[in-house]
């Protein structure tokens, strides 16, 4: 049996299924809609049963999640998608030991998300000029003990990063093409980039931003998820679903040999795309 | 600069973009159909810039990540997809210190992933029937110095797992609804389970078995990674993508009380699907 | 010019991108929220052009497409979508002087698209057990000239079709796989067979009673649409979209000769299948 | 029993599938890798059976649909998708009767969709100005007896079309924005206009051509089809799919009372838009 202890963040789901997020705290209380809950009677037992409040109302209790903490807690902006958010993690290769830039911090989705995965050994820097974004999304990873791993900057990019040779970097902001000399300056030869941009405009003038300063490896990906209703007799895809959070674009900071290598891969490219639309008038 | 070190994996991309991952070992040579290169001529300098072959063709150098080391390692049988990878370490909140059971072994995509995600303070425990397949993975994960991090079984699961109270489980295989009895027994109250399987009827035999084992909060979930062309000027998609790798099933291990709070929920939705589908033809 | 003339069907679209379809009479008028327009002041004039109601708000008059009139004409039951009518109707070789059943009527919107496809010279014989639906489908196709081409059956489709020899015949209905042996005795040698199913389960049963009863060239299919914000300087998708209508069954009418032929078909995609799954834990 | 006559088209399948269009002719053979097949033993005999060869191979005979068609006929130029085929159909509203020009022509595979469309009634006007491609085209046509249905200009469309008042106008050309005032010479008022690009740079340039020529109406769509393995009991879908054929953009031709109305429709959109990009860093 694995406790819950004081400290430990707990998701509480409702009868009707509303999810909430507490901190367990000796002698606090929750107030729910059906009546009250005492973190005394969580301390101390497993998650994954029910408590009832003091009115006789159930309430599942669980560990939240990564997933679970990006999408219910306080939060001003736009979340990260779990699925882009677990994506952006592999494709950078962030793990312990790893020290990450991210700009900005919005919400703080991705900063619980990167310092998590960077944690015990590793550094997340994240950037915002927004003051009061950057402080709640200070507050919720500082609940959940992982203000320890992240250094906090309030300052606009174009002024430039303050770490070097760190080994990857995320940018999260309107214009990323426009700050391809700071992110080379701040990432390390070789390192890993990424970006998320919600628009085909934002997509193309980055792509072109990339290849200018070097980069190489550019891709560019989005990923749809789609959820079935659980019921094994009837199993079919929900009706409705997000199609569109953003188009996710990586690339690896090369130098100007890196540059020249790439010139060859992308005449060919070049050369086939003319030919196939002088030839034929669509695929 | 960050230069490579003896030991360190390196990815070499050759000017035909054929990908070759290596590991460096002073005085060793790679021998590749365009020339040499002396693995001296890599370790004190950093990645992201070009190598060129005794014979003079460029090589650009790079840093793998998991995901490249997923699709690029030696293997046997079919990998994860990194788009899938991700995900599930994000459901079933991997990071560092947690410890989770796998099986099967596989060719050990999975198990790399997970093991770079619990390092240094958690552990992997992967489960295979096949010992040449395991002996494969752990030869692969054994170079990358993750061995220490991951507990090798070659054994039949219906055997039950040997660990108990882990905090995540994860079945890669055919008939995953045969052995709920064996995860209940290792994976702690509360604790994160998934599961992938390729064809619909396994998604709802899965299902069913969930239910009946007190799982909670089950989910059916597919991802589907749709990459670009990355032409500024004529950015379209590639033109064919995978369009299946599999159905991620994700649930909590609840208790009998957890199940009985899954009742209501489970009732108003098969009410509401037959009311749906006596009353129109189809959605 | 074409100018619009009496009995034409008009959308209009509100200042606030509401959408009402009315058909053009003389002397009558079309009361909105914003004011009075008479039908007098559209006849005689094209359409594409904006007319002013009494209190000088302005609305769009178009003609309506046969995918406006699906979405925007009075029914009781969910409509089918126009991408899957579309599709059906080019699945199912369906034009001018082609003999098409469909089952059930529903509100119609697959009847009108399958009218307008087969008139002058074809029919469409369709069946409904509910009367007040056939009624109200059969009203929205008389307003639009259709009538002449349909043949309403209220009748259960388990006693049979009243014709034979049809080129194509489209069930929608929940329990497609009980209806072969009926289908066979109306449907030509060679004909077109569809059907439409909201969930998996439905899509196994169905596939099995197809390959029982002869039926060859068996697909299944499922067509997503994803639709854009039109702003061209921030082009991007829609934030949410119809994740699932159904999966699309098509399949030709076979003898016994044909389901001989099929075998060897199956057989090594039987064999395929097992020996993936036996070899590798998934795709 | 709907027996095949001369002059009908048949598909014929072989035992490995491969697919083979015939015209039926009396006293002609078809010869197979298999062996021959007499044109006299199809004729008067019903499709959705199997024919022998001379050797002794079963061959599967089937009317072929239009969507067969298409994908079979002889081709040099890419073709169109019958998903998308289907659709544009749809949204065109093509039917009986109607008048609707095409450019370019290409190797005819919509012109052939259309022309059974419009038939026998109406008619279609096709645009190409490689000469070689549309005489393939018209051979295709001619053969399954729908030249009287089309009329064939092999015109530079910049220099105008030749008919006006047409009810619908597709354009799959590499820039459509630039014949917008040729479309306008030859569109109805209200008329419905369709494109297929593959780039959404080209969407970009089409959509604010079309709101600067009062277009109203515009939408940007793209159809995803996907495909499963017809396998009753491992149901799932393939492995690969198509990933981008082109975006289909449909708007109708207003004049500029139409284009005074839209402007309170975009400029709301773009006052939400800046809103959102300025509160949120992405969505």
């Amino acid at each position: 049996m694995t406790p819950l202890r004081p400290g430990d963040p707990v998701m509480l789901i409702s009868p009707d299924r509303k999810v909430r997020i507490v901190f367990l705290e000796p002698g606090r209380q929750v107030e729910t809609h059906h009546g009250v809950i005492a973190h005394d009677d969580l301390i101390g037992h497993p998650a994954g049963r029910v408590i009832t409040t003091h009115k006789g109302y159930p309430y599942l209790v669980l560990e939240p999640s990564t997933a679970d903490l990006i999408q219910h807690l306080k939060r001003r902006t736009q979340i990260i998608f779990p699925k882009d958010a677990a994506y952006i993690l592999l494709r950078l290769n962030v793990h312990a030991g790893k020290r990450v830039i991210e700009a900005g911090t919005g919400s703080g989705g991705l900063t619980l998300a990167l310092a998590r995965a960077v944690q015990p050994t590793g550094r997340v820097y994240t950037y915002e000029e927004r003051a009061e974004h950057q402080a709640l999304a200070r507050r919720n990873l500082t609940i959940l003990g992982l203000d320890a791993y992240v250094t906090w900057h309030v300052r606009d990019i174009g002024e430039g990063f303050l770490e070097q040779e760190v080994d990857a970097l995320f940018l999260d902001v309107r214009t990323p093409w426009e700050y391809m000399p700071q992110v080379k300056a701040a990432l390390k030869l070789g390192g890993f980039f990424g970006a998320l941009v919600p628009t085909t405009n934002q997509v193309s003038q980055l792509i072109d931003a990339l290849y200018t300063h070097d980069f190489v490896n550019v891709t560019v990906e989005e990923l749809l998820l789609r959820a079935y209703k659980p019921v094994a007799a009837r199993l079919r895809p929900e009706d409705r679903m997000i199609a569109h959070t953003g188009y996710l674009i990586f690339a690896r900071r090369g130098d100007e040999t890196a540059r020249a290598w790439a010139q060859p891969h992308l005449r060919p490219v070049a050369a086939r795309r003319q030919a196939e639309e002088e030839g034929i008038p669509h695929e």
